[in-house]
């Protein structure tokens, strides 16, 4: 039986998602849950692999079992750090079926950072012209190559934001909250380090054409910390799932 | 010089605020933070001694200096857990001049709780009935003899509660925020615990009155745990500090 999984996670301890040699990852702590229950080796698969630090309110995965599982047993067994907040059997792939992805990127921006945020949101101390943010995030709008916010050369750069909507939170906090078909390699961070950029005025208004004119990643701002970043969403046309009997899913 | 500072902290980390043989303490991190600037040797004294895993908004501490100190300089040698937000020369006792200290319980009341909240609130699954839990804590407002809610006998077991806001907030989550003349030992969390129990129906709407005349901490509910609980405020009646140059408050 094929599932569908909505996990949350804090990132913090995780090398990422995607299994590594180097230290723990969502996978293999989900994969490990999963054995326990079942004594089956199932891999799953999500629709964004995270990176090391990063954090999901809303990362889907897919999974494939002969056995039958249920929420809280996996609860039970999974660290307190991650936890499945919805299961049911569903015939989709969470990669390939993914339609558009919601990220959103935590500032603080007071004087001192508040020690509760600290895990989960970037701490700048640069005053942020939001306006400025506003204006140029327009720019960024619809659909372009997107190279200059890649941090690894890809084979298709064209990629639509849908939406960015920076808003202010309580405690001084500021959320970047971007929402389009597909990230490149680091390419939320990048956007969010760019945004930053231009609010403190270390580059202008009206760069973003240029910059993903140039395809040039050194030309864009920096790559925001990771611990700012949460995958919010992963949105679905259920109406269209690729899958239809001929694709084996569960491989 | 005395100094007033407000601090910060997330106590996950700590064995409290008073210093110990068993492990760090925010009492200790923030000595040895001071002595790292100034070379001296100066204990900082609190308002309120917060338990091993309890967090801090607004921790009042004064301490005693000869030399000057800045907050950017304290903040830079401090762990990122413990944050100084504010810090100005000012002739007070933090322990004895205080008039009334606000604490916020926190608890997740979903079936499943968000990971970044797992440190900072009680997951309760019990569904709780809120309006009973706010008819309840009323018979605990004005100046009562709370025995039944400390954990160790105290000389005057009497105090003043002027406050209990119990408030929902986005995510499934509860506030009880408790403002109070004092708190004796663990009364913070025994009053949320009991709150709680009322709410699930554990302990009757209307058991407050004989709990408080038993004088028994058996009687009442649960002692809530203490990563749910947050010291946020301290209150000082400024025209009316015990200082007056006649008690030597740098000892």
């Amino acid at each position: 039986m094929l599932y569908k999984l909505i996990i949350s996670y804090d990132g913090t301890r995780y090398f990422g998602w995607q299994k590594t040699n180097v230290g723990p990852t969502i996978q293999e702590e989900l994969q490990k849950a999963v054995a326990k229950i079942t004594q089956e080796t199932a891999v799953p698969e999500a629709a964004s692999r995270t990176d090391r630090g990063v954090h999901a309110k809303g990362q889907v995965v897919h999974l494939s079992l002969q056995k039958e599982i249920a929420l809280r047993s996996l609860n039970a067994v999974l660290p307190s750090d991650i936890r499945v907040l919805e299961l049911e059997p569903a015939a989709f792939h969470a990669t390939l079926d993914a339609v558009k992805k919601e990220y959103h990127y935590h500032l603080c921006l007071g004087a001192v950072q508040d020690p509760i945020h600290r895990l989960y949101s970037w701490h700048t101390r640069y005053p942020l012209d939001l306006e400025k943010m506003r204006r140029a995030s327009k720019d960024l709008l619809g659909t372009h190559d997107f190279s200059a916010f890649a941090n690894e050369p890809e084979e298709n750069p064209h990629c639509s934001l849908e939406s960015i909507q920076i808003e202010e939170l309580p405690g001084e906090r500021l959320q970047i909250a971007l929402i389009g078909n597909r990230f490149l390699y680091k390419m939320a961070r990048n956007l969010s380090g760019t945004l930053v950029y231009i609010g403190c005025g270390k580059l202008p208004l009206d760069c973003i054409p240029s910059l993903l004119a140039s395809r040039d990643r050194k030309a864009a701002g920096i790559t925001a910390p990771a611990h700012g970043l949460v995958l919010q969403k992963v949105f679905y046309d259920t109406t269209h799932l690729s899958y239809n009997g001929s694709h084996d899913y569960t491989k």
